[in-house]
């Protein structure tokens, strides 16, 4: 966790406790983990909430900042803006899988779901890991998405799991990542974080806390053959800040920002998608409705802090992801290999 | 056939020779059904031309006219505007499995899907069959959606059939309806063609060419307690008209004046969405592209074709499904059972 | 304003007292017109509520239905949700100088407006009256913006009155129209209101409560030169029904089908636009705002009411245009007296 | 020119000959400036190429970054995506009279507007100068659109002129910025360029190069009253690279990429909209359109062209403004006066 904060001496916000986005009040996030000679992918689930997310739904807005991507969820959640299930992620072809593993678990979760509740809109989101991970043998089974969502809590771990095992950033090992601001608004302490699926980017725009480390390195760098540019971010972001929808969906916007800050250039073929929930209104069944957000007198610090949040959850991403050997022999050299390696320090 | 083109008096266009989407040329539509004691439901795949359908892209656009709906594929389909799959309509519990199903066919088919070649973006769509089909049993499988590609043909079976077979419109058996239009546009003649997969409506509003048949009938109705607008409408319309994606979309857009024609409010809880490809132009790998489109002087006349094709593909729905009787004991009456019943003559 | 309800049997709400959008507490309207031998032309101006508008801001949703169109305004509406000023109506090539005689009505009437306030946003609508009026001559002044928003009264005409004063609806002419209805949500009455300026669609298109009167009329039609799709319709619905920014804009979708319902195509040409506010909630400077919404149980019936609040708009607009004769010989007949003339019967 | 490149020695391309928008062959730039004791503020006009811009349209697209913006012309841009007049910029304020102004203009040159011809979709963009300029005022009259359009040429000013002449950015003195860069795709050179009225951010935020010089100079920065963020920005990127138009909206997403390079967060009270165009392909009236455009397999190039080009761009804009002194005592610094006082170098 220290790792994180320690990088980069200019953030505007102090982190929450754990520094990741499970200390927004209620967030969990599970993994489940394939780790063998073909197959080095996974799933993660974010939970939002401790209660009863079908049917106490949150707030939530996205933005496709770019659509070169497969989730699923998104046509309802942009119409009706409201979160009522885990928010997955996984590998491209593995999509209709967890997807399928979701409904079931809702499915056995709510007896009235495809009777007289509606079906779940359920948020599948993810990168493509076929450098790491053989996608066409589709290695992620229906279950896999339960086990995820059964292991959800707040401590989890970042870098080269769940999802994220077989991820690459930047040309270097990537994967899950996670962070947290505080903000003090009108004297109240409210907590932002975040979590990534992290795929996307070259070696040479790698950039940190403004510095263009990513050409620093380049010379020495030791993965050169996946320098061009693939693959994907999935960025979830949470907070207890009451928000509106609009305002979510401001948020998500955002996130090109951060993204910009790392030395995306948000490239052709990369999936950038960010969803935003907050916890602070949940939608029951009632007549009417009653929902409170701060006013856009106070929004700019919330942007603030969620743009610093993405940052340092990429960054967390390529700190905590492990050099990787593949049985082809190829190696993926993580952030700090390739930096001892080129004898530069951050 | 004929009996689509008869009920209504007044088209402005002649229809093709099956009447169907597949007039044009390329277009086939393939079905898998379930018919059993507890899942009556299926999957429906539309082919969009004859040749290499990864390889040989074809421009598409869609419009989410009401987003309670739970399809894949949109986002990326959004953001390039390019089709290279068959498009596949199911249950909305089984888009997860018809999802999967599909990418393995895709898997077999191109050896490097998932290694050279980006995974394929894959449209499954999807309304509720819940009342008729039991959704929580999950009976489509990921080979069916193959089963479905594998049966596609010109000449193919509308009403309770493939994702149809469960499927309720203005609250009378509803399922797959389709037809085509020939326009003639600078002296030469092109082919527009729809198909839908209908589930949306209540019978107070049903209308047919403009007299409201549905209050008319309303009185012996026998559905009553499925009187409730729920469920949605997949529409797919095909073209050998060269239009670019802006027009693709435009077409798309107007999807929602059928639809008002047969007495849909776009409800609320509606998954109504609409999807147009033309083949006139293939995108290959290629350094430039060329693509030729007609002058907006001549689209008036390609939104009206569309307009009356989808109208005709609902009535076509409602035409051909048959009358279904529930293990529960509940029947749901088709659209001819019910005049017979009310006495009523088109 | 029996004259409106009385053409229709079957709707299924009842109007306000004045059947108009000013049955909703609060709003007003006002026109400025123009008719001389050279220009036939206005504007039409609508107060959204009684209170300080630019500091007691209202929740607000747009939707494009067909963007041919000049509108301004538009961008931070879906930006931020929010109208804080009348909204304007005039011809096409007179937006700039509504625009500009707005912002000076506002300077004049807060001073802080360019000082410590920003900038309001000022939504101008168009259609284009180019057929009836010389819009070359461009003769509407800024000041006719405020002497418009003066005018704003409860009991406000219309027809070929204000904006309306030039344009031309399904070949007849057209105009300002507008109507209200009550529906009663939970045991309490609302009331929703639309006013349209009403420039569409062709003859032959024309349906009156599902008749195709238009083709009836087709055959001693008097106005054929003008047969051809242009122009466009401007839709301003106004509720006190407590609606969410989300909710307002699924109500502006829902103004396809009702022009549907009169017999547009949405012709390409045509720059369809529906905006949408509710009264219920006022946004102030505070720290948290605080707003109330229904249920989406309950939004069916406010679609239902607002479909055909604004199918009876576009009539009522043909109802009250009466005939001109245009300084170049040319006649534009009303709908009234081209019935006369083809001696139907509505 | 050569102060612009200079400053990062990191680019990946190199610029064109005049290191302006300009240096895409046809495209032209005009000012009409007003600097009295009241009035600092003005208009700029691209003209998008040297032939028939009303007749022969150019593909063009857009994205509206944050909607905090009273631009008009965009709601048809977004459905039809061509460019078919001069792009202008003024004040918040002055939109109206520019738009009138430069309707104007198009009817004088065009005698059939407004008559068979439709009127022109004008694009007038907008930025607050009301800390330097008198808004309330009005200055900006019609005649100074087409003052602007006329005085139109390859070699323009940039800084404190035209629309530019009241901006601030970064809460340094602002204003009009431009650069390009020259592309080579296929063994054959391009040009991009991107001119900017550049209006925005804190200079806490502001960074070149990757260096957060803003913080640098904080300590001992001068116009710390102005900090807050305010104020928008208006990118207009140009090409001769053949695009489509879903390639122009993707080029002008991009543009957030640019700004958060410089350290915009995208404040909530922006309005920050980019525009792209290409003079490749030009639509003209006749029956079928012919478009060519490269491959998404070298769009990346064009992304870091125009990211690079519009970074440059903001930087040019803030060294080539001056230091100015306010009427009210206030005075404005620009970067290089603020850089000398505080003993920085770059």
């Amino acid at each position: 966790m220290g790792i994180k904060s320690d990088i980069i001496k200019t953030w505007d916000f102090k982190s929450g406790k754990l520094n990741k986005i499970t200390d927004v009040p209620g967030v969990k996030v599970g993994h489940f983990t394939i780790k063998d000679k073909i197959n080095q992918t996974g799933v993660t689930a974010i939970i939002p909430h401790e209660g009863d997310v079908f049917n106490e739904k949150l707030l939530c807005s996205c933005e496709v900042i770019n659509g070169y991507g497969k989730s699923t969820g998104l046509i309802q959640l942009e119409e009706l803006g409201l979160l009522e299930a885990p928010i997955m992620m996984t590998n491209t072809m593995s999509v209709g899988d967890v997807l399928s593993g979701t409904n079931k678990y809702m499915i056995s979760k709510y007896e009235n779901i495809g009777k007289k509740s509606p079906a779940p809109n359920i948020i599948v989101t993810e990168c493509n890991d076929g450098v790491i991970n053989d996608m066409r043998s589709m290695a992620i089974k229906d279950i896999h998405a339960t086990r995820a969502i059964l292991n959800a809590t707040e401590d989890f771990s970042e870098g080269s799991v769940g999802a994220g095992t077989g991820m690459i950033t930047m040309s270097l090992k990537g994967g899950i990542g996670s962070s947290s601001r505080v903000l003090n608004i009108l004297d109240k302490d409210y907590t932002l974080g975040s979590i990534v699926l992290s795929n996307f980017g070259r070696i040479k725009d790698l950039k940190i806390d403004g510095r263009k480390i990513g050409r620093e390195m380049y010379e020495s760098f030791k993965n050169k053959e996946i320098e061009r540019e693939k693959g994907s971010i999935i960025i979830v972001i949470a907070t207890d800040i009451p928000l509106s929808n609009i305002q979510l969906k401001r948020v998500s916007k955002r996130a090109t920002v951060a993204l910009a800050n790392v030395g995306s250039i948000i490239g052709s073929g990369s999936g950038d998608i960010a969803i935003t929930f907050s916890t602070a209104n949940k939608i029951i069944d009632e007549d009417f409705h009653n929902i409170k957000y701060i006013s856009d007198e106070h929004i700019n610090d919330v942007f603030r802090a969620s743009i610093e949040s993405i940052e340092e959850s990429v960054l967390s991403a390529l700190f905590h992801a492990e050099t990787v050997k593949l049985s082809s022999g190829k190696t993926i050299y993580s952030l700090k290999d390739n930096l001892k390696n080129s004898k530069l320090k951050l």
